[in-house]
């Protein structure tokens, strides 16, 4: 399969844009008779830019948006996990689906995902020729029979035929693992070649709780101790750290993804970011689920990171318009070992084409500002993943049934 | 004019909504041969809901959205300022035009504007149908004769012959504005039953000058010392106020705009939410302008307003989903003495039909919090404004020549 996009945007030129098999092969002038395309897309009025990589979603939990809200947060969690309890493998599959249909109409080739039931999450994601890093995830409350079960589950799929997907154990939280369960799932990881997934340091309690309980240890310092922290550690939220956590995450490599719509929206607190960049820790960014945000748009994701870093450390350390735009594609890409986020020759065929005609493009002073402070779904119009055309024109394949069945799930 | 809505949800039940002249006059079932329509409309996998009133910004920035970022406070400031002072009359007019074109694709139809060349603004909303307060500039720097005339001009257009529009003398801030000329806006106002626009409050720096230079009164102490402060101030921002402030504020009747983009992209703060409930102020909303949110979403305000408070005073003290639904419309519609912001028979026809097969209104368990938590404007269908519809099927009148002359500026 070989695209050539025609007079498109790139940064401040107008050039052809080739794309064959999964790549970038050529940018510059390209004569459409010079190259054997199967599709030839008319670019002028499009600019290309990189797409997003969503480090951190429970995608299911679309079925759950708006289920309800606004009540004390115990309450809350009572009610969602009642509710989250009555999914099945199905609901899990329309809801992954409603999920990834939502990324790819926001610009988002990739998500990280922590749920249930993985091989129906997998059916979705295949069908739908996304990428994903399917995290399977893992408490002590399973019981030895499903931990064992999902171990040997990684082991039988830590090779999976296709390249767009990976799976990654993924321990929940240092309050539902137990020490020993968390070196089980790195030590799976690193035999297996995949990465890991978990939440840390996302609320005030669990600092506290983690303090009291391992001998004064913060959750990082913890997580340390346990010899699971590299750059096969993916760690979500990391809203509560210590100068010496940022010492040590900086150190071992690993990233951390933020999630501020549902730090906000869960009253959790707020990612010190000038600590983190003053140490140098890798971070990328994600939307978490849709209870907790309640959507999956990396657009909403990066004006809310950049405002909310500039109200609270000022303007001038919070985080600027390239850095959020970073985060949300080239650091997020890396941090799977995927190398894209860029629009460069040889590097993976990841883009999405935005339109220069939307009233929030316009005028034209810097897309990326444009981007980061003003647009929203409306702006992106095709969206390329892999090489292989995922929207164009702002059109999904099978969308309307994606919704219908999803919607469905209000009536049982 | 007629419009018969067919089989449209509002709340919880499907129905028929007509709409007569400029009024919502018959809600329920409505055969379509029992009444006269010039338009019928299929509001079927549809919902009809209030339209948004944005109460403050300065519509023609739109010209300069993007046009440099993430400097340090006044090297931004400084830059946009010299921007600025090229805008001619015709270029107030375009931006004016594309910011109204924004704000109908995401849902509003009245903006509270402070802006200058109020000729110009008059002639893009004109065109363009949709409520507009227009305010009408005031600083002691204009010099005698400009404010003169701005008086004048108030003076003759205080009864225009046009239901959609009202105009306001907007003394711009306590420190661009002597005592002098704010108590002259607000007889102004008195005498030609208008409303008055300011800024209050939206920095700590304006309110410690306040206290150094008014005998240590804060903003809102010395505009009630000024005897401007009724139900007819609209005052945007409100950030930093202290017990006494908001005794004085709650009081008075006036109407306090909450910014919150604004105000976390500016660092100026965050204004304190359960202090002004438990007083029991107005409150509305409003978007800013678009050099410091940068659009003119009142989707994404409603979003950052709930989200920010609730990180901030902690999930029972943020602001909930139906009481910033609240301030987006009806509170906003009320303040400008406007009967709307509520879909019932014989209020005023202004109102948005969003599609709920869009995939971020799925499942509808709750169409209030889709709004608020999960929506954007590519959920908005239809927008009607004073029983005249201003967008259908997503699409607007003239847009592509709106964008055409705006994206113009970027050249000169």
């Amino acid at each position: 399969m070989a695209i050539l996009i025609k007079d498109i945007t790139l940064a401040n030129s107008i050039t052809d844009v080739l794309i064959e098999g999964n790549k970038f092969s050529k940018i510059g002038k390209i004569a459409k008779d010079s190259v054997k395309a199967d599709k030839i897309i008319d670019g002028s009025n499009m600019a290309i830019l990189p797409a997003f990589y969503n480090l951190h979603c429970h995608a299911a939990m679309t079925l759950l948006r708006g289920f309800c809200e606004d009540l004390p947060l115990m309450a809350w969690l009572q009610k969602i996990w009642k509710k989250e309890a009555t999914l099945c493998a199905d609901d899990i599959y329309n809801g992954t689906r409603l999920a990834i249909l939502e990324m790819i109409k926001s610009g988002t080739v990739f998500f990280a995902d922590m749920y249930w039931y993985h091989k129906d999450i997998l059916r979705a994601v295949e069908q739908m020729n996304i990428r994903c890093n399917i995290g399977v995830t893992f408490m002590d409350s399973l019981g030895e029979k499903t931990i064992s079960d999902n171990f040997a589950f990684l082991d039988d799929y830590a090779k999976y035929d296709n390249e767009l997907i990976s799976f990654a154990p993924a321990p929940h939280a240092i309050y539902t693992c137990s020490g020993n369960l968390y070196k089980r799932c790195y030590e799976n990881a690193i035999k297996n070649n995949l990465f890991l997934q978990t939440h840390l340091s996302e609320t005030e309690t669990e600092v506290n709780d983690c303090k009291k309980t391992n001998g004064n240890l913060t959750p990082t310092e913890y997580l340390s101790s346990l010899g699971i922290l590299s750059n096969k550690t993916i760690l979500s939220h990391c809203v509560h750290l210590t100068d010496n956590d940022a010492k040590i995450l900086a150190e071992s490599n690993a990233t951390c993804v933020h999630n501020p719509c549902s730090n906000m929206k869960l009253s959790s607190g707020i990612m010190n970011y000038p600590l983190m960049k003053a140490n140098g820790i890798k971070i990328a960014l994600g939307t978490d689920g849709c209870s907790s945000n309640n959507n999956l748009s990396m657009l909403e994701e990066m004006k809310m990171a950049t405002l909310l870093s500039k109200v609270v450390f000022q303007n001038e350390n919070g985080i600027t318009a390239s850095e959020v735009f970073d985060m949300a594609t080239v650091c997020g890409a890396t941090a799977y070992g995927i190398d894209g986020g860029k629009i460069e020759e040889n590097k993976i065929a990841d883009c999405i084409l935005v339109d220069l005609n939307n009233e929030r493009l316009t005028p034209s002073w810097n897309l990326i500002y444009n981007m980061v402070y003003s647009a929203d779904s409306s702006c992106i119009d095709t969206v390329i993943c892999n090489g292989k055309i995922l929207m164009e024109g702002h059109h999904v394949e099978n969308e309307q049934e994606i919704i219908e069945k999803a919607s469905k799930f209000v009536n049982r």
